[in-house]
């Protein structure tokens, strides 16, 4: 099928998936989560066909990890759709209704936002969750995995499709693109006309080629240069496992932390301490000059240190003189997606939630509970950065817009 | 200035705008509203500049027009600002909080955008009008108008920027980029990094070539290839009257209707009344071929007529079989803006508000109303046919966003 008969057929399908009872498609969901369970064969033979072209072609470790399936992730996979059927219906809701003057009622309705667009890297399961925050949010969804997953993401997307028979919820309102091509994935992203809009999920470089080459509204997700700022009145014996949780716990995601900032009034007694407690946890630390005044074996940070999320057990640390200096060193390096000030003083930590112009913005706490989950708003299809739409977790909800309703008796403008 | 300068500015005013109190945003809204009038000779001397180039290279009356300010239209610029210092503050209201299981507290507080940017067309008007919007949203604005505006807009952003002395509204969250490069367009097209939305407001060759250029979140406003439906059981004496208020109150504008359609079963007896009165009313119809057969004199509508936004004094009309029909044509062809069915059914108008995939849907009423001050939500910068962020009339509230805060007391992730 051509890029074009898939987006049209998904277009099509979110026509109807708008007019769907939330019992149709938390059924749909079920059956899908079944069938992931039922066809673990199938997706496992198709998996490990991509897992061996990958290790041909040297793929690393790491990578291949996330590639491959077992039956304990597919059993993930469907309990994730479980959960997902599980979430309150985000669509149908009369937001609010008014009269105005001349007796025109007008009310705004929560409806699906139609066809989503999903482009990700080499996670099969990325399949299956994507669709299921897309069925359940009302809306047909086009899927282009990477091209090392292609046969785990087509397998995936066939059980799935044939799970939906006799829900309400039309297959085509599942679509996985097949064509791993370059070109095929630049065509989707002009499909501006049958996408209404594109979600990109993976590294930089992927977020960043969609940004750029995308006519589709995109939402930008995911790049976290997270701040941990300890001020000079905050609780220190606190600030130690806070810092070391949000660096260590998961240090290749989003919500990690990549930076420390302290204030200079306490540098001299928190540093030593923070950075051999970092230490002991295998980080790097990346200092500045006065960092390394206090501690003077800590490499020194360059200007792009202080751009780089590292992903990795790596952290960078910057002493300042005041909290303005801090907001201003996140608001210009950051990645705006989460940052925390540690602190005893409500008036600090509000001016800090006000200035900070960031998704998720904490007081007193590791910024790793950025997260759908963590929340409480349910699966997410991605952590958005920036304000358009959706800013920190998207949850169903998220893939969901408004529409006007004006009801008359026969109304004309004057 | 440079591009890159008058984006850094606008982004360090912008960090200001968002801490600042409605009154102060208030305040400076009334001294723009005053030094507009104040200042009318200042601004009319560098609009006849403006005139006279555009007489000379032979613009068309109807845009010298759009071009050309006057005491009156001046005036007019100033009672909207002192109408938009009027409305509700759209942002520092916390929507909801809630408290996780382990105690950590989150909410979602409303905030600005950051720096707007808006690309517009000839009316120097936008330049305040938008100014105005932006500043009582609490955000930074960078404007580009028209070449053949230039003068006339450089000159009211003087005037703008002059009034905010002593009010706590930065003058930099006013910027006016001078350079009518088109190159200069394009750069400013591509600060991602400093300008958070981008709203092309003019025709729809000026709004695909942001949408095709943009690197920034763009969101598309203004075409309007608006329907009446007009359903076997509607109220034909309330029909016309409707339809030729749609059509005729202001034909240029996106919310005029530009196609009619009619079931099939009602066509023989409306059709010759409505094509009357639309012609009396010196409106050009062009008809499908059961509408010919009806009234054969009608122009046979071409597939391109249902696709074109006429903006003029002229209407497509069909026949359908039926509200499915109806729908799916609007849903083809339409710009998902303002449809509009006439009904005596309640279950029909539910369904076609349902299934119409419009930013706003009509019931017995006439689509001129799309608009922020007749739908009671103020002055607007813009009306979204897209589904993201914004959908309908766009208002000061539509150009926030939100921020999530999580308070802890020492929360780290398990």
């Amino acid at each position: 099928m051509s890029v074009l008969e898939i987006c049209k057929k998904a277009r099509a399908a979110s026509y109807i998936m708008a007019q769907l009872s939330v019992d149709q498609k938390n059924l749909a969901l079920c059956h899908m989560a079944n069938a992931l369970e039922a066809n673990q064969q199938k997706i496992l033979a198709s998996n490990k066909i991509d897992v061996e072209v990958a290790k041909a072609k040297g793929m690393k470790p790491a990578l291949l990890d996330r590639l491959a399936l077992d039956a304990k992730k597919i059993n993930g996979m469907a309990k994730e759709l479980r959960e997902v059927s599980a979430l309150a219906d985000p669509v149908g809701s009369i937001e609010r209704t008014w009269t105005r003057p001349n007796g025109l009622i007008i009310g705004l309705m929560r409806v699906p936002m139609g066809v989503v667009g999903v482009i990700y890297e080499s996670r099969p399961n990325v399949t299956s969750d994507a669709a299921g925050i897309c069925i359940k949010s009302g809306n047909a969804v086009i899927l282009r995995g990477g091209t090392d997953a292609i046969n785990s993401n087509v397998a995936v997307g066939e059980v799935l499709r044939e799970a939906l028979t006799g829900t309400g919820v039309p297959a085509d309102a599942i679509q996985v693109l097949a064509n791993p091509d370059r070109a095929a994935a630049e065509e989707l992203m002009s499909m501006r006309e049958y996408i209404d809009v594109l979600v990109p999920r993976g590294g930089a470089d992927l977020i960043k080629t969609v940004v750029e080459k995308s006519r589709i509204p995109v939402i930008e997700t995911g790049t976290g240069n997270c701040h941990i700022y300890v001020s000079e009145d905050a609780d220190l014996e606190r600030a130690v496992p806070i810092i070391i949780n949000a660096k260590c716990q998961r240090p290749g995601v989003c919500n990690a932390a990549e930076k420390v900032i302290v204030d200079k009034s306490i540098a001299k007694t928190f540093l030593p301490k923070a950075i051999a407690e970092l230490r002991k946890n295998k980080v790097e630390v990346r200092g500045d000059e006065e960092v390394k005044r206090i501690v003077p074996d800590v490499k020194l940070a360059t200007e792009q240190d202080w751009y780089t999320e590292y992903l990795d057990l790596i952290i960078g640390v910057k002493v300042v003189t005041d909290m303005d200096e801090a907001v201003a060193h996140i608001n210009k390096y950051g990645s705006h997606h989460s940052d925390s000030i540690l602190t005893a003083s409500f008036d600090k930590a509000l001016r800090f939630i006000k200035q900070v112009d960031s998704a998720a913005v904490y007081w007193n706490a590791s910024t790793r509970f950025t997260d759908g989950n963590q929340f409480g708003l349910g699966a997410e299809i991605g952590i958005s950065t920036q304000k358009l739409h959706a800013r920190g977790p998207m949850s169903a909800q998220h893939l969901t817009t408004t529409k006007y309703f004006v009801l008359g008796r026969g109304h004309i403008r004057e």
